[in-house]
């Protein structure tokens, strides 16, 4: 290979993720990540890299991938391979200075348009934790276990990496008060999660099969659902949380493809009760993917971890989410976004919440430059950062990150 | 006026929906109904009637309305004028029959692409139903006089009127059991909604001031939530609805715009607790639509009324509604989709539900062919009609119709 890529890099040669990026002299276009580099794959697209010139160009050379990942993965992935080849060539192309362009000095976009967004809520130790705090009695509702929980989201509101999230106000029930009041959330919190990206559309009234699930998965990104608990709270009984939830949702803005990940492939929780038919799956459906949340205060800079989880917790797999989600016949498109729930393992430093690190805002945590936090603060920054890693390959999915501004 | 409009017509000149057509020989396009009649507007835009030839040509012959409406009130308004002089004239105009285009042998296609799609649950009758069958001591929870509560629906399976609706199948809870089954639904259900279309996108983080929500709002649409709620009550705690209501949603094809609708504004009920500042609203914000359900078994194709409801009687008005959903930041974008929720009235002929009709299923309905209903049965179809009457003045919406096939 002619590109020096560092060592601990989460865009190797094995991940190659698709995102959408700009740069001072050029719009709009799909990119592919490698090392501290991008493939400007509309100039790939232009130096036949991958034949048929100009509809790749087309494509290519948007705003968002949509069109490109509705391809389908045949194309997608023969788009991918031939970056490969051309990376891991002897020596250095001659085309490279015009194909290659410094990952630092390029803006990331979205990298999709969202039609539609939908958040689970598949891990137990998060459900029962919240459970916990609100029913000590009974943590896990009925259902928990015999289907993958979910709703809908807002999907206007998805915003990539970097985008500053503005301190939300709303309804408010002060504690021990029976009238609301308007003001800013006291208890602004993230969720540490995960999403995919819908690939292929299904028709309406046609379920997914959930041995062919994961045929409809293009690839994963980070996902941070900001919530605002104190508004959640008031007003979520009995249609669920909205706006607790939908003044904004941050993303990575490189999306690993599910083939870079199957080197990570790992058993998920033994499922108990067995789950239905329709639910039932063969095969090793889970991934081991490092998590990772810091907090950094305005006051000093400094980055804190506060949370150490991994996608390999989730009770219910995503292609049960997604044979779940269409088994009355509710119809996918191309670039939904399907978020797991909040991350959260079984010890208390990999809880994927501050309602859970601080269980409920009870037990204050001390980061690095010794302010405390039971939720978050205006002019914090949240980062999370993800990466599997196996026999020295490693294929990690960047950071997504977000200021809270007041 | 060189038209004859039948004096019972929704499509009166008095308004003048905006919908998307195709014909035989035609592709999809933008239209107006008008009595039996649609006026072509990418005809009337060739034929110069607004001007600005090429540029409405292409922004009306499109799929959706989308582009059109994000051109503004000011434009759409205007040609929404120009077709009324046009219509308006003494004799008939020599291009009438290059314009006009019988309606009834157009196909109506979905009129706006979906980003966002929100239900709200604003009638406080229907409210207080639900809330008695499940919780007799305390039908209404103590948010709900405080905000308009509300969530995220499913965009993807908004469908025109007409297209008919794949009976659902999913988890249900049978009666006194503790393990869940996988099977159709035994509790099929409409529910009598209007929805509004917004017309303006609003950037994220700003909230849209309640004085100002109207300008938002492009117009209005009748709205089928099709619910299956045997499903729906074994998957909704805690997240809200899901499954219950994602396979399918049915509105009907014209978009009556807000200013059409102006004459019939009305008084709403009376708030009580008065509304924070945020939802404070002044002047007349409700509006007089007179909205029937009928019920045609297979059995003998007869169609029998079973709603009579009226929009006024929304507690919460769309400016409200609006207010609220962005009082966080949340933004909104052009042709999202925001339902009232069930509108139901105050006497049991104007409940907007089979589940608050038959009372949860304990009082049947007959039908005019002598069948009985508790819920809905495939084969079943369900038709919602809507319009607005004054001093000899009809603004119609036409209907949606979805026939329930297994």
């Amino acid at each position: 290979m002619w590109l020096n890529i560092p060592s601990n890099s989460d865009f190797s040669i094995h991940n190659l993720p698709f995102g959408v990026f700009k740069t001072t002299d050029k719009g709009p276009r799909a990119g592919v990540a490698i090392g501290d580099h991008i493939v400007d794959l509309v100039a790939a697209a232009e130096h036949n890299l991958f034949g048929k010139r100009r509809f790749f160009k087309k494509v290519l050379e948007q705003s968002t991938l949509n069109e490109f990942i509705a391809l389908g993965k045949p194309v997608t992935n023969r788009v991918r391979r031939k970056v490969q080849d051309w990376l891991s060539q002897a020596t250095r192309p001659d085309n490279a200075s015009a194909i290659l362009c410094d990952r630092h000095s390029a803006t990331m976009l979205m990298p999709v348009r969202v039609p539609n967004y939908t958040d689970f809520y598949s891990s137990i130790e998060h459900a029962t934790n919240v459970g916990k705090m609100f029913r000590p009695d009974n943590p896990l509702l009925p259902n928990w276990r015999w289907l993958p929980v979910g709703y809908h989201g807002r999907a206007s509101s998805i915003v990539v990496s970097g985008t500053p999230i503005q301190w939300p106000h709303g309804q408010l029930l002060p504690k021990g008060q029976e009238t609301p009041v308007y003001g800013p959330t006291q208890q602004m919190d993230f969720e540490l999660e995960m999403a995919f990206v819908i690939g292929k559309e299904s028709p309406l009234g046609t379920p997914i099969n959930i041995e062919n699930a994961e045929e409809y998965i293009f690839g994963l990104v980070l996902f941070n659902d900001w919530s605002a608990r104190d508004i959640q709270r008031w007003e979520y009984v009995p249609l669920g949380p909205f706006l607790g939830k939908n003044f904004g949702s941050s993303i990575s803005p490189w999306i690993v493809p599910l083939e870079a990940l199957k080197p990570f492939r790992t058993k998920g929780p033994k499922q108990n009760p067995a789950p239905l038919a329709y639910l039932s799956q063969r095969g090793i459906k889970n991934i081991d993917i490092n998590l990772e949340v810091s907090v950094t205060s305005p006051k000093s800079n400094v980055e804190t971890a506060v949370v150490k989880s991994n996608t390999r917790y989730l009770y219910w797999s995503m292609a049960q989410q997604l044979a779940h989600h269409t088994v009355n016949g509710c119809n996918v498109q191309v670039g939904d976004m399907m978020a797991s729930g909040t991350i959260s393992g079984p010890t208390p430093d990999s809880f994927g919440s501050m309602l859970e690190l601080s269980w409920g805002g009870s037990k204050p945590l001390t980061l690095k430059d010794g302010s405390t936090r039971t939720f978050l603060q205006p002019g914090d920054t949240v980062t999370i950062r993800g990466w599997s890693e196996k026999e020295g390959r490693r294929v990690g999915f960047g950071e997504v990150t977000g200021l809270l501004k007041q």
